[in-house]
C-alpha cells in the first residue's frame, strides 16, 4: 500500500486543495517544468508530501497508458468517515466508546494510537479535519497495518463532535495529570469518549471544559507526562479490562 | 546532552572496542584521513554510531585546547549499572518489580518504555548488554529527558540473569499472546520481574520457558501484536494499579 493513484496536473492540484491529507507521495516526470508543476512541488512541501522525480517508465508502472501529464500521485488507501454520517448508524450502548484525538501531531503516535485502539476493541477513532497527522505511509507502518480496521471519523471541529456526542448520550472523559479521580477509579458504564490531547500541550482547555469526567495517571520520579500513545493505550485497556469484568 | 566528551585516535578506538553504545556520535577534523580515521568511520556505521567532518573550531568549542588528534566522541550521559553491583544492593519486596527488555531494537520503543517505566515507578529496567538499542540521543528524546530517572541495569546474558532474579525471589512473567490468564488476573503480590519481547518475533523460546507465569491482553480485530512501548506500559501500569489498591 498505497496502491490506489490519481493522475493529471488539474486533478492533483485539486487534491492538494481539497484533501491534501489523503495524498501520499507524488511522481514527477524528469526535467517536466512548468508554473503548474512549481506550484504542486510547492503545495505538496506545504503539507510535508514528498515528491520523487521518475522517468516516464516508472509512471508507466504506476498508472499505465494514460493522459498523466507527467504527474501521479499515490493516495492513501484508508478512507475517513465524516463525523455525521458515522454518527447516523451509531446505536451508542455502554459497549461503545471512541477515542478523540485532539490533534496529534506526530504520525509514529497517530499510528500507534490507532493499532492499539483497533486491538482494545474501541469503536471509533474520531480526528479533527485539521491540524492532525494525516493517514500516510508512516502512520499505516507504525499501526503494523491495522489502521484499516477500525473507522477513522474525520470532524470539522472536534469541540463541536464532542458536544453532539454528549447529545447522543455519550459521557465526556479527558486525561489531565491533576485530576483527583484516576482512570481506574472511574466506571465507564455508559457510551464513553476519551479525549486525549496534543503531545506538547496537552488537551486544549476548551475541550476540558466538555469533559464530564477528567481522569489522571500516577505519575512516579517526577515524570510529567507521558506520551500521547501509551496514554491513550492505557485507557482503551482500561475500558476493555472493565467491560470483561461485565461493568 | 550529551555533554561529557572523550578525544584522540586510541581512546576512541577502545571505546569503539569496548562500549560503542555509550557512544552518541563522533566529530573528524575535515581531510583527516589514514587507516585509523578510516577504522573509526567502519566502526561506528558498524554500531550506527553518527559521525561528522568538522572544522577545528568545532572540535575547540567541545574540548578546548587538548590533544584531540582530530577525533572527539560524544558519550552518553547515562550510565548504565552492572547486573552484578545492582543485585547486591537490591532487597527485593512485594514493591519491587523490574522490566526485562529482550533486545528491543528501536531506539523510540526503548525510549518510549524507560519514559512509562519511570512514570509508573519501576524499580529498574534490566536490557542485554548486546543485540540492544544503545541509550543515544534518540532514546533521550523519546524518553523526553526522563532516561536518567530510572536505573538502567545491564547484564552481560539476559537468560541468566533472569535465573538469578528467580534465586533471589523474584517471579517472572511475560507476554504471550497465546497465554489463557490476562494481566489483569494475576495478582502481583511477590516481587516481579516482568519481560519484553523484541518488536518482530517477540520473546525468545528459552526466555520463556524460564517464565512462571505467561500473561496476554485480549485482542480485537485481528490485530496479532501490540508494540512493545505499549505492551510494556500496561503491565507496568497494571503493576502499579494493583500496588494502589493494597496488593
Amino acid at each position: 500500500m498505497p496502491n490506489k493513484y490519481a493522475y493529471g496536473i488539474k486533478p492533483i492540484d485539486e487534491l492538494l486543495t481539497n484533501d491534501p491529507s489523503s495524498v501520499d507521495k507524488i511522481y514527477v516526470r524528469d526535467n517536466l517544468s512548468g508554473n503548474n508543476v512549481h506550484s504542486i512541488f510547492n503545495r505538496a512541501s506545504d503539507h510535508k508530501i514528498p515528491v520523487t522525480r521518475v522517468p516516464p517508465s516508472k509512471l508507466f508502472d504506476l498508472v499505465g497508458d494514460v493522459n498523466h501529464q507527467g504527474v501521479v500521485a499515490a493516495i492513501s488507501e484508508i478512507t475517513y468517515i465524516e463525523f455525521e454520517d458515522w454518527l447516523i448508524d451509531i446505536t451508542p450502548t455502554p459497549q461503545t466508546a471512541v477515542l478523540c484525538l485532539d490533534e496529534i501531531e506526530d504520525p509514529h503516535n497517530f499510528g500507534a494510537i490507532l493499532r492499539t485502539a483497533a486491538a482494545a476493541g474501541i469503536t471509533a477513532v474520531i480526528v479533527p479535519k485539521h491540524r492532525q497527522a494525516p493517514v500516510n505511509a508512516t502512520v499505516m507502518k507504525t499501526s503494523a497495518g491495522t489502521a484499516g480496521r477500525i473507522p477513522i471519523v474525520r470532524a470539522v471541529n472536534l469541540n463541536q463532535a464532542i458536544l453532539t456526542l454528549k447529545e447522543n448520550k455519550f459521557w465526556i472523559a479527558g486525561l489531565d495529570q491533576n485530576a483527583e479521580t484516576t482512570i481506574w477509579n472511574q466506571k465507564y458504564d455508559v457510551p464513553m469518549a476519551f479525549v486525549i490531547g496534543n503531545e506538547g500541550r496537552g488537551m486544549r482547555k476548551k475541550t476540558g471544559e466538555h469533559c464530564d469526567f477528567l481522569l489522571s495517571l500516577p505519575m512516579h520520579n517526577d515524570v510529567e507526562s507521558l506520551n500521547a500513545s501509551v496514554s491513550a493505550a492505557l485507557v482503551c485497556y482500561e475500558w476493555r479490562r472493565q467491560k470483561l469484568d461485565g461493568i
